[in-house]
């Protein structure tokens, strides 16, 4: 029931499955261009940070593709420049720099002529991908105990767990990273069931993580991201379980828009508040959160939800894509290496 | 540029602005029975809390003028039943059953037969809607001080006030309860800006407040609701100002959903948080949050914003319209009597 929203096809091309028509519609692209990748990325047809390093490498691949007859210097130097365009879709998820830095680095490093080097660069993408799905049930094996902590000694009892956006297998290359702790504890034959903040403007929540969950048969509720806040007072959230884009060296994170003021208020009332991301994740040449870069996103998202206008025509809108959440609000970090608190030892 | 939701047509049917429908069309309903009027406001055609009160009054009246003719001791049994309807459409908002409880009071109070005790409810509904208008009034005069809190002594400069859901001329009455503060600032030269929380799931905020802020000529930015909290760590606001729908004696205050966890990242960041209601959303016989009836709307307004489906069509949906702020978060409570703090005297 698992749905990679990556893939190749038989020309190896990149497949994605567009995540802006979800839930209403299952609908693949085929990726070959740099223009195109960048577009797909920008109009989050493919998102998450994770899934964003996973497709960029493999995007990059696709697109390089054609130039394989290339003299080798003038390869290289095309590697370079579409890497660095991809690289700049989007600003924030700390993972696409970094595959595409990775990507260049390979690049540099192969022997032989442009049909090597895109081998080389073929490989690398597949390592990418692989990294991330062995590292996605690393991370949800260590976060096992995350979910339990209120419901030890009671077996049997059901964990409610409270997650923002999408985090599953949508978002990476593997079971996820939040919502894959999830998986694997509902596939343990734990009774697990997800309260999903809608996450809004673009409803990542409702419209994906609740798909993902409804694909794998585990009890969900969608609510509106403003009513977190009553379910945690009412004791009716166990612990909450968030991705990031970015992490700073001290721990501050950046995540969706939302994910902050889920911190502040799971503070107010003593919920657990665990991140969970590969280490990719993390930024460790940014000191702290201030440093890290926040997308402004259209007006349009926040003033014409799924297309229709709500709001007056001139309104202006605010619509940051992401939120940092400092660190002194988090209860740890998950990652494939195991929980870790800053100054993070990777 | 102050269009009140409310008004009686030429035959004495009650008119209201059909809020729904807003910000793209402004059509007008006509409304003379309790059928009718309950549907109105358990649609939210009508609503915020002193709103509701005013045109149950008013449709209780329309709805009544059809029997005149009764003896006084029917018309005195249906003035009952019907104003029973009435404040059985929706629970929270105390406006209703305090609007209601009046009307029958003063039914019961008039002498003659039901045409005098239609002429008395018809002026009690008018009284009514005067002391809210006047009340909006000295709210505003009451709360400018709150406005000023951060720009005090600096001539000129910006006020940046957040608010949620809809508190103004379209709520009330009057000029509004909590935007009714930012409406006098303005007239008064104050420059201020709103942030405008969209307010989910009925985005109230982007479809009614960003509409009359636009008539009114008022800067405003909309924003998700799960944005307000990076402003708020970014030092973007001075003061939120929200209204309530039911204030308990120990000062618990029930509002839209989405309130709560704004008091709690304001008081994370020391922003002050201003209550903004008429002494009729007080609820003294209510001791505390844990006491006041929170409505649970349909899953719908959750998974299909604007008709539109977001979610899965069998994922299930947790949509409280309200949410409890507790009085501890709240800085003051502005009133038509002045700034209050529990225990109210009032």
């Amino acid at each position: 029931m698992r749905l990679h929203p990556l893939g190749w096809t038989d020309a190896r091309r990149l497949a994605i499955l567009d995540q802006t028509l979800l839930p209403a519609e299952e609908r693949w692209l085929e990726l070959d261009s740099v223009e195109g990748m960048v577009e797909a990325i920008h109009a989050l047809r493919v998102r998450g940070a994770p899934a964003i390093g996973i497709a960029a490498a493999m995007g990059l691949v696709a697109a390089l593709r054609a130039h394989a007859a290339e003299p080798r210097e003038a390869f290289l130097r095309r590697v370079e420049r579409d890497a660095a365009a991809i690289r700049a879709a989007r600003p924030t998820a700390v993972n696409l720099g970094w595959a595409m830095d990775r990507m260049a680095r390979r690049a540099a490093a192969a022997a032989g002529d442009a049909r090597a080097i895109l081998a080389a660069l073929d490989a690398e993408a597949q390592a990418i991908w692989d990294e991330d799905r062995e590292a996605c049930d690393r991370m949800a094996e260590h976060g096992q105990g995350v979910l339990t902590v209120r419901t030890r000694g009671r077996p049997g009892a059901e964990i409610n767990v409270l997650t923002h956006c999408n985090t599953g297998f949508l978002a990476t290359g593997g079971i996820g990273t939040a919502l894959g702790l999830v998986y694997l504890a509902a596939e343990r034959g734990e009774r697990v069931h997800v309260w999903v903040d809608e996450t809004r403007p673009l409803l990542q929540g409702s419209r994906l993580t609740a798909w993902e969950l409804g694909k794998a048969g585990i009890p969900h509720t969608v609510l509106a991201d403003g009513a977190a806040a009553g379910l945690m007072a009412a004791g009716r959230v166990d612990v909450i379980v968030v991705g990031a884009d970015r992490i700073a060296r001290n721990g501050d994170t950046a995540n969706k828009v939302g994910t902050f003021p889920l911190a502040v208020v799971a503070r107010h009332h003593g919920v657990p508040f665990y991140v969970v991301a590969p280490t990719s994740t993390f930024d460790l040449a940014c000191p702290s959160g201030a440093a890290i870069p926040i997308e402004q996103r259209a007006a349009a998202e926040v003033t014409r939800p799924l297309g229709r206008q709500a709001a007056p025509e001139r309104s202006a809108a605010y619509n940051p894509a992401f939120d940092v959440t400092s660190a002194e609000l988090i209860s740890g970090w998950v990652t494939e290496k195991g929980i870790l608190h800053p100054p993070f030892g990777i």
